[in-house]
């Protein structure tokens, strides 16, 4: 028979079935024993009625601590008041180890705490649920992409050269030389592009930021495609398309886990394309009207994000940003020259960018006098210009930022709770 | 219409399309011009006949180069002499830019002048039949374990301290405290399979390796699945199901490019399970039957590897290796505790090790004496011995390294061709 996991309880009611986890809570009401049981896939409750059982498993109730790890056999049933639906009839119990006293406890801890032993905390629930969904958005931006037709061409995470300034970036000794670790895989993606047509990087980045906020990790995920011969508007669909296959992949999978989490899982549902596509300058004008004021030529601040994505209900766009506040790299439009032809893609309800992009500059000639109006060094751009001496085409691409969707998705406060093992200025243990 | 792509011209004849890509190469026999096309997906021949396109069209073929952009509209035919099998006859042509004289020609190159311009070699067939092949083996890898029952948790790239030394680490600047860039997510993955069962991660790895081979880069990428309750035995398993998925899928969807490569197709078809398992003592008995002396104790060197795997005609496993050249964390067999309960995957026909995995050291006592003669500071470890403080059951995994994966499916000779840009002791350009 195959092995037992409590997710797929279902499967298997009338059956006798063993369960290799842990302990994760326990209930007593003297004659009958209730343990609820984790094996990693699920939560099941079994039960034990004194008389039924052999005294000797029904006796050793008392000594099961918190996250002890337990081997129980006994048979499934249908129960619609248990949690989950089904629960466990014991028959017989095998103590693994007997844990020691827990330093997680049902009260409230502070979140330092919490994060102290986040090797042990992503074993509670929220956590738990938190995790399948950020493993679902992964996938949903896999599958999507590689049934899309983009090969994965994963981009170098040591860099010889900072695409953006070397303020935010990470160095390492690399063998007496100074490199650095990426931050965007953009500028290889486009080299791929132009070998492969539609690309994606997946991979982390890393920014060395000071700052202490709810949206950065100083080591994140990202997910970035790029394309040849796509302009702005293209890209944006892309966009778009992406984001709806990740709340659709996500509704159909994770139900529960949002469930748990008391996402309000009707508004996910409520989302329907199209997305609104707005203008920088447009957005200058929403924010005013909302008593905040920017100076054309600022870029927007979490503030501003904040502000723009509550007056939405469904992820939006943001396009054509003055140029003098964004890359060297992106293209401007060429009937606004002072415009770039770039988006932002934002989430509602207050969370803000997910999503940057938009095209790059493709003309050897323009590329170079940005890179001097940047004060960035021809040298080690030489390759990256030789995409525009050698058969150049007008290209696109974006990069999603995997904690912060993971974050509007599961409706969590801050980005840390949406990786693993979070790294930030003042946290780098586990 | 939807787009047109050169991989699936076999839906398109008779039809007129437009290819938007790049020239890879020309050929002139007076009255018949003919022009290879890539896009990205693949290369076609586009042709067109003196009298039957416009003079202008005619005309222009003089003027392109090699890997000028081209946006070509035609009708696809079929022609079983074509290479691919189908054939466009041009109607128009845009020349979207012509490019300077492109430095990779016919002609040979040596490695490091191609490596120089990775970014515009991947465009060469060879380069993206093998990054093709690459993106395949990944796609197995993440298709496999999602649907085997493992949550992909991320592991952290920042690391506080090194679980085998700290002689082949990077060492980064955190905020004027020292961190390393990882070598394994293991030690995490062991946390993470005590919340959810089955786990993997995949991500980038670093090893400052100051040894120049042809089966080292100082940044890959693997796959580390980690199973709770799994013993040695099933993590073979496991090993040899997801080589057999990654063989199966590659020869189903990249048969072309294996072809391209000239690898030996029926060799990959002809291998089927079990994969030989070998104990480290007959490993040492076979070498010594080819002369190959090697004391007990002592770990493989490349070259015990690459004798080892000329034997065998599938990949095939080495375990219980010498406790004493293996890692801290490597549980000891109950029954010899001079051995390792640990294994090793190689790859035949030379290649050696892709595999590297075992069962973990679960019991809290012992793994304390382990770190202290390994000289490792407990103080670093409270979080990883905490795993074996609350719940600690018999745990596995291992983990896949991609690149010597894609070098022995590909039949490559060195590791650096097997990744997009490589990066090694001397190479950390473009």
């Amino acid at each position: 028979m195959k092995r037992f996991y409590i997710e797929k309880a279902g499967e298997f009611v009338g059956k006798e079935v063993t369960i290799k986890g842990w302990l994760y809570n326990k209930r007593d009401s003297g004659k009958v024993k209730f343990l609820l049981l984790r094996d990693g896939t699920g939560i099941m409750q079994a039960v034990m009625v004194k008389g039924e059982v052999e005294n000797g498993v029904f006796e050793c109730f008392n000594s099961l601590t918190q996250e002890s790890s337990l081997i129980v056999t006994g048979k499934v049933r249908e129960d619609k008041r248990s949690p989950g639906g089904y629960e466990l009839s014991i028959k017989g119990i095998e103590i693994v180890q007997l844990a020691q006293s827990y330093p997680i406890t049902p009260k409230e801890h502070g979140v330092g705490f919490l994060m102290d032993y986040r090797h042990l905390w992503l074993r509670s629930k929220r956590q738990h649920a938190i995790m399948r969904i950020r493993a679902e958005i992964i996938q949903a931006c896999q599958d999507y992409l590689n049934t899309n037709g983009f090969t994965l061409i994963d981009a170098p995470i040591f860099t010889p050269s900072a695409c953006e300034g070397t303020t935010t970036l990470f160095g390492v000794d690399y063998f007496g030389k100074k490199a650095y670790l990426t931050q965007s895989g953009q500028l290889y993606n486009e080299a791929a592009a132009m070998a492969f047509g539609k690309v994606y990087c997946f991979g982390p980045a890393f920014r060395a930021e000071k700052a202490k906020t709810r949206r950065h990790l100083t080591e994140f995920w990202q997910v970035e495609p790029e394309m040849a011969y796509a302009r702005l508007e293209e890209t944006i669909e892309v966009c778009e398309e992406l984001l709806l296959f990740i709340l659709k992949r996500v509704l159909e999978r994770r139900r529960e886990e949002l469930k748990r989490l008391e996402r309000d899982i009707s508004f996910l549902e409520g989302i329907r394309p199209p997305f609104p596509r707005i203008s920088y300058d447009e957005a200058l004008q929403i924010l005013k009207e909302r008593g905040i004021e920017l100076e054309w030529g600022e870029d927007f601040g979490a503030p501003h994000e904040t502000a723009l994505s509550q007056k939405f209900d469904t992820p939006f766009f943001v396009h054509r940003y003055p140029a003098q506040c964004k890359a060297f790299y992106m293209k401007r439009d060429g009937e606004a020259p002072h415009l770039a032809l770039c988006v932002d893609g934002l989430a509602p309800e207050g969370y803000g960018e997910i999503i940057g992009g938009g095209e790059r500059e493709d003309d050897l000639e323009t590329l170079k006098e940005r890179l001097e109006e940047y004060n960035l060094p021809e040298e080690a751009f030489q390759w990256y210009l030789d995409l525009r001496r050698f058969g150049s085409v007008p290209h696109a691409g974006f990069g999603l930022g995997i904690e912060r969707t993971v974050a509007w998705i599961c409706g969590l406060s801050h980005v840390r709770e949406a990786i693993p093992f979070p790294r930030m200025l003042d946290r780098i243990r586990p």
